[in-house]
């Protein structure tokens, strides 16, 4: 296969080192419009191929193509290389708006391509076993899922803290909760600064009573990376900040006893062990490079295709909606959803 | 003085205590209409007086009427003991509703009485801390206040997480943030057991962009008692459940240059030093029986009197009517609530 | 039982509690010679009787007599207490010295009354927990036992740092290890303050190739209760400090290949998952008050008896001598050590 | 310059890329007898040159050899290098003997050469603040060193623990404490698996009552990387594992009023508050290539020189005599170690 890695910032290079990595990609051209980048790229990958034309990866001999620019360029330049027949890599989020992601969508579905949208997470050995637990039972009925995502970091220009950070969490989200329907989303926040939202906290609502809660903050001391997955039976915590012991699941819960006197207490507590599984630490680009290069040869949807892409979009057009209306209650209609 | 303390459950030992130990009180007399808890109060604090007749107490011969008892018996007992002339002592959430607590107020104010709610954390060496830190502008201007409170707790029959938890918080940041007018309420949360909320975030929009986050749990597999106070110039985390480094305040900040390029990064932040003031030990609910007693003597509001309790009644008021509307916006006039 | 405990300084009030909690314990008189304890246990247990009169404990008509006073004065107490027919429990360290030790299990044997030494840590609950997973082989050979307990704590005037705070973990590695035999000890360690070592490091080297280590320290910023005991097949980390999970079992070890070429890795480690069993809450002292009745009704010895008490003695002995000497090596008899 | 890398295992690559990165450097030879370790340098360094040559560059037309290779080899390639007129580079430990690092450092003594050992922790940006604060008696008067580096690790062939990891904690040591004049080693282990030890204490005494300790193992289930400084004015805390505060300095000590009765304590202590500086994120390593070029310009020795070199290798030496005597006390003549 020959790749094509269009946009060279930041996660540029991983994707660059990744796809060389596939044993199925025979080419990598890079390409970037600074030169700068371009010069980067050849000193780490000498066995990468440069270019600064856009057009002659979108409309050249390439299987894929990669897209790691701005998210307001993702449109453009995705629709083109569909309609030239590339199978298409997006990075997250996947489009500006939900229009441009089913338009992509459509494309695709009509000539038969693959869509990737890199929600990397899902690719997490951490995020991968916390599926395995939710879909084993062991956790039992999911009552709520809560995240924090949040340090002291570098503003986007382009973008508020909920389109650069929450795509992470929404995805796992999506991903460990796809059997619960939601039904309603209201989110809090504020731009102090320029304009932007730099912290928010956005609630979801579940027809079935499960809820979910997000808190992305660009402007705080300390650094969070934290998941509880809390369930009837017993509950999780997925600590990133941990260099060992990410997942630390509990025996513990709640148990409800509706049968007792109203004057006693109905709802009790146990404590029990805890348990910390190993978690897989190949890296989650790699695996999601391979799931791609997989999806294409076996003709299905990659784990993380437009839909899975489409759905975050529309969670983060509520988000703005509720944000800019002072948390306003949005609701979400499954059925479009998906 | 002589002090009657009404309601010896899970607090009201400590209530006992505190007073017992105060130089001007010669009296401390104990009542509870279940004689296991009079029991418990006698073979721990011999000197302390006890009886199961409410009203002994209410109207007898007592300068402090302590109330610990369950939240919606708090009006009528105050009502009658601020009637027959005592100063009361009214444990938080000061009353079930804010027209009761205004009705305590106004019969407080008539008859020159003293009211105290118990929001204890205002006499907690951390806390005072962090206040002294605000009041000399160490943080700059506050851009946030986020607060969470969450474990896996006993639930309480009679109110929802809200009511039990809240408290607390909501005291700490209208204390912090007093000179701040808040102007919105959101609250999001689910009752997964019986009806009540087990699970709650509230937030509160200022009138100056400042804002405030709070998340209450009684489903939480770990323990997490945590505020960071954002500021532009300083950040402070306040953890609860550090033995030693309870307050941390980072000198870090986000800088904010409007002037440059909007082809540049607009915001940039600084990483730099860390400071961990010693905290005074001292027991809050001491220092807080000390500070009802001065305030008595001089004839002021305490620190925590009727006006903060009413507050944070209104606060709760208001995030049940959002919690039961699914978020709804609340607006708080800041006029009433103060 | 009646039971008389003598010296009530930082622990007598435990004992005095504790005791008093026994069903079979019908009478507890509390005995110091400063008024000002006496009247603090007073206002705190007001049914325990007080005195003054040391020797009307020793001599009069007890079961029981709880010795917990400086532990020069140990031996002398405890002999008169026996020869007057008591059971007695000792407070730890044992005595100032193994002949003294000796002497008490020597008197006890002859009059067939039973000593209780009080390792307290040995009746922790995760002590308790780690001793049944060494018990059941959970860990493999054991390869070493690593303690550490320092902090910055008042100095005692009358012991250096080894007497004060090793007894803790040299009584729970004997405990642990019993099935180990002990070789040789070493010492090293630090007086910078009034002549006795506030700072020292234990080494123990067993017949069969087990190691022990123990780091006492008065004058640490940073407070550390660590036992970490490591076996070829899992390893366990306890910590005290921790709140919630204080023991970690970690399926992670090490592999011996000695089949494999020289040219090669001989050990490789393998890292697997986590667990931390949930852990006993029950107060330790009340298991051990527990304990000593039932080994007297039973007519057997105590788990923490003479002879228990007489090996950490000895230690400590091996220790100072170790320590005065700039780490001489000092060979431990195990035919005489037990 | 022109400088040529010998060995080309986990730690050449590094030393590559910071010599590549030097301005004063203009071509890198890299050199390995294996040719996949050539590959890899290539792929990752195009700009390195390469050879499986060693004697090319120990008596070819380089300014630096830098000697990357097993210890025992260091000597015989040091010296053909000095002896050709080449400053040397030098992995830890320096060399196997004092022996071999007293030749090597008088060849370069009578050529005027540089001897460069590689401790890099003293370049790195937590131990630069320590020594930083060491300097200027923030600490006041030092009592004890402590360090401790465990993990559960990969076995050396060719050396113990101690060779391996202690060279760190030595070099650290003997920096920070440069005015104090050690005068006894006395070090103890255990070898569970293949004749080298693989835990071991190592403890230092010093001439005006200071002390150092030193734990090293590669058997343990937890990853610790800690160094405790303590001084009878502050004390500070190092912790490697740490993400962002790596060093606490605590304003607490011990007090020690000589004048007060011995009825009462005579040792006091005070908690205080913990600050935690900014540490420079600088990779030591390329600090340390900075500070080579330097001296060499400048005619003068670096700041880990060959002297520093030996002193670390006969603390090693020391230690093994001690270890493979049970403890034995070795002691150090200071007069000889500098």
């Amino acid at each position: 296969m020959k790749v094509g890695v269009i946009g060279l910032g930041y996660w540029g290079p991983n994707l660059v080192r990744n796809f060389l990595a596939q044993k199925d990609v025979k080419r990598v051209v890079a390409c970037d419009i600074r030169e700068s980048r371009l010069k980067s790229i050849k000193d780490k990958f000498p066995s990468a191929e440069l270019t600064t034309d856009c057009n002659s990866i979108v409309k050249g001999d390439f299987d894929i193509v990669v897209i790691s620019t701005p998210v307001d360029t993702h449109h453009s330049i995705a629709k083109e290389a569909l309609n030239s027949g590339k199978h298409i890599w997006v990075e997250k989020p996947f489009t500006f708006s939900s229009n441009e992601a089913e338009e992509l969508i459509e494309i695709a579905d009509r000539k038969n391509l693959r869509i990737f949208v890199d929600h990397t997470f899902i690719y997490n050995g951490a995020v991968q076993k916390i599926k395995e637990l939710v879909d084993k039972d062991e956790l039992g009925n999911i009552l709520y899922f809560d995240s924090e995502r949040i340090n002291l970091g570098l503003f986007q220009r382009d973008v508020n803290v909920v389109w650069d950070l929450a795509p992470h969490d929404l995805s796992i989200m999506t991903h460990l909760l796809a059997k619960h329907k939601m039904k309603a989303l209201v989110a809090n926040g504020i731009a102090n600064f320029n304009g932007k939202e730099n912290l928010a906290h956005i609630c979801i609502y579940f027809e079935d009573n499960c809820f979910a809660h997000f808190h992305v903050n660009w402007v705080s001391p300390v650094k969070i990376r934290r998941i509880i997955v809390g369930g009837d039976k017993k509950m999780l915590v997925y600590d990133d900040m941990e260099n060992f012991e990410k997942i630390k699941v509990y025996n513990s819960g709640v148990e409800f006893n509706s049968a007792e006197s109203i004057h006693e207490a109905l709802v009790q507590y146990r404590i029990g062990d805890m348990f910390s599984p190993k978690v897989n630490q190949t890296e989650a680009l790699a695996l999601g490079a391979q799931e791609f290069i997989l999806a294409i040869n076996e003709n299905r949807a990659p784990l993380t295709s437009g839909k899975e892409g489409l759905e975050v979009v529309r969670l983060l057009e509520a988000t703005d909606i509720s944000l800019s209306n002072m948390g306003k209650i949005v609701e979400l209609d499954k059925a479009v959803l998906i």
